[in-house]
């Protein structure tokens, strides 16, 4: 037995106990947590900055880039900032208890499909510990207990949010696992957790490739995972020249490190002389490197020969792959090739070309008339989300409190037999 | 490289073109192909017949139980009741396209989530050759392409179906790699198959425990499993004695070999007297052996002593676990601790004991004054199913064309951009 097993199935164990309490909790107990959370955050506010202070000079002594220590920071602002988010989800509708459909039959038996908690969330994140309340918030209000596992560099920081969740969940009389912290950052943790699929419903891990391919391969229960965003937009032969510039300079430059930002301009050669030639400037305008097909380089100053690669490649920078097409079937036969099925939007004044687009592209978010920047929980009118799928099982895109969630079948009758 | 592996491949790959062709289909296209295939079957019914009696005189030389040869048997008007049945999911609803939700967000975009299908279904199940065309018309009319794996010992059978199958497809203008089947009963294939998550979308073992567990194990792609059934009737204390007894006697008895039976039943002590002795006797005249907690032991005559591996054990058989308990709080308990979530219910006549029992008791059907036999897709209104779900994840009881879907988001908009 490793020396951790025993505080790995202690996790879990105390996980699934407090799951199975906090799965018929109403809503008000849930809410009253979140608001105690919240002032607490408040009230606490001044030993979290402290104890991120150790975590911001252990990082700086460490070299981490200035982008990561951002991220790592807390400040009595961004504290606030946090308190207001958990406030937010009080608003939120409870997902746990929803009818999501229901019937008579035939024989009188009355039969509803009611959603449920998961029961155990495993969620894996790294560095920002504003991520530690978000996930707490969402998986206790929908009913699951969490196990945190955060990054190391935010663990003094994470124990400090802990502290205040935990004491939270005691006063209003919540089970005190509901959220639990793994309180070390011994890595052979996380194997032993994601080997417990009986004690943990789901994982979810967000973070950078390796962590989501090392649960991936790890996991003996359902992952919620996040891959590539190879993101596309395409204009088509009837798009208006605005929307078409504006679309495409949101989708790609508006925060070009995230997973719904374009990678790739496509557009239909009706629509080139029209319009590539004052898209390609606004981009550059912006800093972002062209990388053209032979058609489109020549057109371009300052473009670069595109590569296979550039095609399937998600750059999480200011570089963006140009290439022009003889038909919105060549456009979506290029976005089945190399894209990654994340977000893809078609520019276009074509109803039959919106439809088709909208039929063929099998993409979790398809943007007709729309930045790619729109697939995002809040955006899309789920409140907050916790991750964003790019499964097709269970969950796709952003998921909110509803995808922390299963169903059961409730049959009321009057003593109906099957014959 | 096995001497499968390109074989294995070749299926995935077809599979997964087909798929691409299938999601947009609409629903005439596919009716019209299920139309087809009725047809056929009854139009080929004695040459399929022919191809089955080869299949029966292997098993029979094979040594198969009658009940096993029983299942494999086809017979003309077995083949007609699978020409009705095809003709059955011809009358529901097509999932594909479905609009789950939608709304219109405060920036003027107009969000929904779509209906789309999983994609490419591996499907694995043994012995009865009927559920050939089920599965392929419940994974065809759901947009799914389907890698169909019978059992060898219906390998004759399957390529007659199949044969059906693949002729209708052509004949309508679908996939002709709609629907695959494993045309070989080397087991190596379906190792080769479960290794290909990028191109499976989804797994559905039906059959015996090994079976499930080796996919479990093997899987790198979601799995939609079917574990154990240990089912309960709990009889509170103001449950109606017809009721009680009708309920219970359904629950055990009526197919005693399958998950939704009972298993156990659980009884308030307060209920004993008025009911225990007389459903004992009915449970007994149809040959249920009782095996009793010390309590009713010395109740029952001809009972035997219940041990704590009788109540976590799926008897399949006429025999049925007694415990007389203090209250529906020792029942739920029970429940929890022995039972496997499948399928439980109550028989009382009190609000609030309904109302707890509903909502403690987190199982994928929760039954109030109902038998357990109720768990099962055409009873709760699915239709038809292509299996029943032990699984909380994706999709939880019977598994019907919808569980055989995903969803996408669609936005449209006019123009709009993120700021």
């Amino acid at each position: 037995m490793s020396t951790t097993l025993e505080y790995s199935q202690t996790l879990a164990r105390n996980s699934r106990l407090a799951a199975a309490a906090l799965a018929p909790l109403a809503a008000g107990k849930k809410n009253a947590w979140l608001q105690r959370v919240a002032n607490n955050l408040r009230a606490r506010s001044a030993e979290i900055v402290a104890a991120n202070e150790i975590d911001m000079s252990a990082g700086a002594a460490a070299g981490l880039s200035s982008a990561m220590l951002d991220r790592l920071k807390l400040t009595a602002d961004r504290i606030e900032a946090l308190a207001k988010a958990v406030e937010h989800i009080i608003s939120l509708p409870d997902p746990v208890g929803e009818v999501i459909e229901g019937q008579r039959r035939p024989n009188g038996l009355f039969i509803s499909r009611v959603r449920v908690p998961l029961g155990v969330v495993f969620f894996i994140y790294e560095s920002r510990p504003n991520v530690t309340i978000d996930a707490a918030a969402l998986c206790v209000k929908s009913g699951n207990a969490v196990i945190l596992r955060g990054g190391s560099e935010a663990i003094h920081s994470n124990r400090a949010l802990q502290s205040v969740i935990e004491e939270s969940l005691i006063s209003e009389g919540l089970p005190q696992h509901a959220v639990q912290l793994v309180n070390s950052t011994d890595r052979s943790i996380v194997g032993e957790l994601l080997s417990m699929g009986n004690l943990i419903d789901v994982t979810i891990p967000r973070g950078g490739r390796s962590l989501i391919e090392r649960v991936t391969r790890e996991a003996t229960m359902p992952v919620i995972k996040h891959f590539d965003g190879i993101c596309h937009v395409y204009i088509d032969a009837s798009a208006d020249k605005t929307m078409a510039i504006d679309i495409t300079i949101n989708s790609k430059c508006q925060r070009p490190g995230v997973c719904n930002a374009a990678e790739t301009l496509l557009i239909h050669r009706d629509a080139v002389d029209r319009l590539l030639p004052a898209l390609a400037k606004e981009l550059q305008s912006r800093g972002v490197e062209l990388r053209c097909c032979p058609a489109s380089l020549n057109m371009i100053s300052g473009g670069v020969a595109v590569t296979e690669t550039d095609y399937g490649t998600e750059h999480m920078a200011l570089i963006m792959s140009v290439r022009i097409v003889d038909s919105i079937d060549q456009a979506i036969e290029h976005i089945r090739r190399y894209g990654s099925a994340h977000t893809d939007a078609i520019v276009t004044n074509c109803v039959a070309s919106s439809m088709e687009f909208e039929a063929e592209v099998d993409s979790a978010a398809v943007m007709i008339n729309a930045s790619t920047r729109f697939n995002d929980g809040g955006e899309l009118g789920m409140g907050a989300e916790i991750g964003i799928s790019t499964d097709r099982f269970h969950a796709r895109g952003p998921c909110g409190m509803r995808e922390l969630t299963s169903y059961k079948f409730v049959v009321r009758g009057s003593g109906q037999v099957r014959s």
